[in-house]
């Protein structure tokens, strides 16, 4: 099973796409969409969605996965943050993904085994649990290891059910 | 030519379409969207952005105007309607209008010549103006105002350019 990790941003969205069968996992494909500041937002929020779309069809993955929202204390940084946040799910759920959300903490702890880790930490791992991606950069490595999150919290679900 | 104005809100979202004719602006149509709490986020945004299409299909308006947004002092509001709105410009842009955004000040001055009258005074406003209008609700409302807040723009515009 496929599944793509979403971590959102109006300039940089990362996405990290991972092959998951039982707990073996492998790396798919990663990389960061990133929108141009002079541009007006609409337009950008544009790009986002076509590009986000265009590598949903090309690896045709069966599930999402999306960091919930470190909430800022400028509110203007929230509401970008939120604006791309929408687009990015809407892209993922209306070509049929359902999306699923972790805290940061989580993702956090299912890397690194303690939900105060470091992001050097997780990075770390991320690139341990997959030796042969070439991370294309903070945020990608970020989706990637919230795709990983989604892959252990399914085999979980799995087991229990 | 047809104009939609746009609220965003992502338990209700306002739209309203006038046609303007140099200073004479009439009804073409308003309405609300509403998603439902009990459904996922990204369904939400979903239904949304459907909804959303299939208006300006309809209706084919040739431009778009959206309210600057107003800052919540809860960062999680701000965040959700940031989510909405994301996905509203989406739906405009994708669809090929442009998206001109307004300051809620001056959607006040441009219906009642103050940026700081109530809610209630720019309501009133917007059915003096569009008399045949039977609005379907405060954020369809809201919508209309904006999108006179922009014939009045463009008009202007034309004038000085």
């Amino acid at each position: 099973m496929i599944i793509i990790g979403l971590d959102p941003g109006l300039a940089c969205t990362g996405w990290g796409m991972i092959a998951a069968e039982g707990n073996r996992l492998s790396h798919v494909a990663n990389g960061q969409v990133r929108t141009d500041a002079k541009q007006a937002l609409a337009a950008r929020l544009v790009r986002l969605e076509e590009e986000l779309g265009r590598v949903i069809e090309a690896h045709a993955p069966a599930t999402a996965a999306c960091e919930e929202v470190f909430l800022n204390d400028n509110p203007q940084s929230t509401l970008k943050l939120g604006q791309a946040r929408g687009v990015v799910l809407l892209a993922a759920a209306r070509r049929g993904l359902e999306v699923g959300e972790y805290a940061a903490r989580l993702v956090k702890k299912a890397l690194v085994g303690t939900g105060a880790a470091e992001k050097a930490q997780v990075h770390a791992m991320v690139q341990r649990l997959l030796p042969a991606a070439k991370i294309a950069g903070a945020d990608a490595a970020d989706a990637l290891a919230v795709a990983i999150t989604h892959a252990h919290h399914l085999a979980t679900a799995r087991r229990v059910g």
